[in-house]
């Protein structure tokens, strides 16, 4: 059995414990999360947030770039959201990255090298620093007053502010 | 207190409860879930996963582009996942979305327009499939063998897969 079978047998007894009171599309609390893609962190659990509470965008690394801010935009723009915390964390697998070593090893198997960025970093603070910018700095996302940026420690589960 | 405020206070209750047991970076079902950033769906728990058992990307619509085929790259290539779990949901904003007028209408706002595409859909199950293909034709991506994409039912918190 894969562990995608496990899943939808898992969703199954889901759906039967399913509260069927149905939720609207926008965001009760009217944030935007957008956090790395790390297993060990779980945005819902780690910021006390519930099922119609906030939008949840994640990729490797929670930076931002042109399609986070694509997925913002329409965040705000069509579903209300006013806030944006971003998070990114510690012993994150993009934090020293070897671009290099992980492209040509993307080539060996690929034929050919990547046609797209693959946006390690170095210093965990100063990129979440970079996507603080990244949004401020957006004219396509209208609510800019409240971008906060947290580093998560996978350690202790606390969120620490970076300025 | 802004919403924020009252995630980071949530959040420190939360650390005082954590468990300071260590998980590994790798996830430990070997899976990625690529999915919509809706706030109604919650992967963790209508999958049935836990704390890291699994990477989960998100974004406007839950499709699948560069942005998401570099996460996923980074996904298998380091952190050693190999089946992909694609879903978009029913009730989505991305779905029958007019581009132009949301367009037009951040053009308003930015004074121009966004140098970015809105990557709308207007049939659910053949974006779920443009996604599949799109993981399974990418040379970048090395485990292509599970690539399964499912519709949530927002309204029944059932997983319907798409063939």
């Amino acid at each position: 059995m894969s562990t995608t079978d496990e899943l939808l047998e898992a969703n199954r007894a889901f759906a039967e414990g399913f509260d069927k009171g149905e939720l609207p599309a926008a965001p009760a609390r009217k944030v935007a999360v957008i956090a790395c893609m790390d297993a060990r962190l779980d945005p819902a659990k780690a910021l006390g947030f519930g099922d119609g509470d906030a939008h949840v965008i994640r990729n490797a690394g929670g930076i931002v770039g042109d399609e986070e801010i694509r997925s913002l935009a329409v965040s705000q723009h069509l579903l209300g959201t006013e806030e944006v915390v971003l998070i990114h964390h510690t012993g994150c697998g993009m934090l020293g990255l070897d671009e290099e070593e992980l492209a040509v090893r993307m080539e060996s198997e690929a034929g050919r090298r990547p046609d797209f960025e693959l946006r390690g970093f170095s210093d965990l603070e100063e990129s979440v620093r970079e996507s603080i910018r990244r949004v401020t700095e957006s004219p396509f996302v209208p609510h800019r007053e409240s971008v906060r940026g947290f580093v998560y420690e996978v350690e202790t589960g606390r969120l620490r502010e970076v300025k």
